[in-house]
């Protein structure tokens, strides 16, 4: 995606070149994926004025080749950084560098400086992160594809929810129904139950499922790009006072998605939330939302005092919740920037949904 | 884990106190799940002469409390690096600061040294990594009842193959077994088979199972800490041919772990397994095994050439492996450095399994 944007930055900034390295799989370099598709170890070079090319630990050809960009295989005994050291020399002359200062450890920067005598690193992520921030046509109908399968998998958690006794098998479920359809995970599930709900980002251990309120946090990988939703059943009969909770989040969550319109300040539409919320507005302590695309949290911020604005073609969660003593509620969809109304990708139900439990 | 003797280390680098951040739940500090067994958003200050403890957002409070050390909320609104600058002004003499560099990107080095006035940052990633070379006898013992849990669940996928008809089936097997039985996936599941099997690190989409080789590799997250297996399977008969190759890896990675006594410099091992190999040493593309720990790839590292020499209490692979055009073989365990003989924790057998394949 948008590799003449990146070159044209690499102009702006006069950089010879931007380099964009994995050299741990339990590090992925967004940028690497997001300009050439090739998501393990392996170095994406993209210089100013030639053709962009990933090198590749030899057991990664094959990988590789299928990325969206050339694929030069470093052999065995050969260190991936002492092969880029000869590859890019001809592409250095002010031997300025552009690297994701979001996505580089110190330590990899270090043996970027010491393979690549005298040059310049210089920070790209706030000008990479705003090429991310809106999404493409293609980007878009991937995410909008992407829910629609995630949509399909909280059905199923739904109507298999009645035989299931812990939250690690409703997480079990949704896992692997995620990876049946040929997605990956975005992120690990929450499942979180009863007084598990009030803990935000709650694990779901070998916990039996327990009456009261359920938020099921979930969200697939497909094609490299992330969903976000949120969803809260009831195991049992909700109280009065427990549906009247519900639709107060619920009517919030769907103004908030009504007030974000192209232009507005993401931290007005936090502040609504909270004066939405009324006396619960202190049991809201977390983020509004956040954008979504190739990691799961991206630009815009939706949170208190974000001075982020909503431009076309973002697509960003909104997820409001209270968290009180022993109980939690949480919706959340993922939503597009769009001209006229924003609009909604996923569309599970949101109507409180309450399932008989012994 | 091992707090006493990181303090240890920071007295002898006169060093302040150390810090381990997540600020991104994408990229987890192995130090903080280390030294406090948290693991989500949030810093960790171990000050060189005082009790460590935890930072972390409000809603992230009720998580944190169940760790090792001592937990902080910060409130909502106030940022975690604020916080942190305020409640380590007292710790601050020297104003040296250890911090991982293998694990702190230039844009967070970048945070703390405009929070933290006139500190000096320095690298202690070699001391960290050290610490956690050998196992103590608390680790071991978890990282050999994970392996008995994947073992379990390789049992289980190999009692299940017969009735699948992809290889991602097959992995959303492996990832909902691994949930049922609170565990995380140490990394996501290679399943390659047929002439998939030739591709070292083969994702899984949504492929056919194919006669031949298959390549099962696999492990768990078990309390935290990550088990590594590969399991070669036949799918269909093998012809006289594979079964000698089969043998010649078995018979190698046999003797690769017979010659992993205290002592010995892994890069010989690494040698005796080419040769061993004969032939087939060239179509040997990666690395012969790697510490496990808190993170899937530790040290030591047993590559072609590496010092590193195994000493007891050290946990690793031993993973040879052979890639052919349109076939691949690797047999892989989870091995202990102990006194007398190499113990392997993954005990699912070796002897070569063929499962009728129409």
């Amino acid at each position: 995606m948008k590799i003449p944007q990146l070159k044209k930055i690499l102009r702006e900034k006069r950089l010879d070149l931007a380099l964009f390295a994995c050299i741990d799989t339990e590090k992925q370099n967004p940028g690497m994926r997001y300009f050439s598709g090739y998501g393990d170890v392996g170095i994406l070079v993209v210089p100013q004025k030639k053709k962009p090319f990933l090198l590749v630990p030899e057991m990664q050809l094959l990988t590789a080749k299928r990325s969206m960009v050339g694929a030069i295989a470093v052999k065995k005994g050969t260190k991936l950084l002492d092969a880029l050291k000869i590859r890019i020399k001809k592409y250095l002359r002010r031997r300025r560098i552009g690297i994701d200062f979001q996505e580089t450890t110190l330590f990899l920067k270090k043996i970027f400086a010491k393979k690549i005598d005298h040059a310049k690193f210089l920070d790209i992520s706030k000008e990479l992160a705003e090429l991310r921030l809106t999404k493409t046509k293609k980007e878009i109908s991937i995410i909008r594809k992407g829910c629609r399968i995630s949509d399909g998998i909280l059905r199923k958690c739904l109507s298999s929810l009645p035989h299931m006794k812990t939250e690690s098998q409703v997480r079990a479920l949704l896992e692997s129904e995620t990876i049946k359809r040929g997605c990956d995970l975005a992120f690990p599930p929450i499942v979180a139950s009863g007084r598990n709900a009030a803990e935000v980002h709650h694990s779901p251990e070998n916990k039996p499922l327990n009456k009261g309120f359920c938020i099921v946090d979930f969200g697939v990988k497909y094609k490299g790009y992330c969903t976000d939703t949120s969803r809260t059943f009831y195991l049992g009969n909700p109280s009065p006072k427990e549906k009247e909770r519900y639709s107060l989040v619920l009517q919030v969550q769907e103004q908030a998605i009504a007030n974000a319109a192209i232009g507005t300040r993401c931290g007005r539409i936090y502040d609504s939330v909270v004066r939405g919320l009324g006396q619960y507005g202190n049991f809201f302590t977390h983020g509004l939302g956040h954008g979504v695309g190739i990691k799961i949290h991206e630009l815009p911020n939706l949170a208190l005092k974000s001075k982020d604005k909503l431009q076309e073609g973002m697509v960003f969660t909104v997820e409001p919740g209270i968290y009180l003593k022993g109980m939690g509620i949480r919706i959340e969809d993922t939503v597009l920037a769009a001209k006229g109304r924003p609009i909604v990708f996923t569309k599970f139900q949101k109507k409180l949904i309450s399932i008989p439990w012994y």
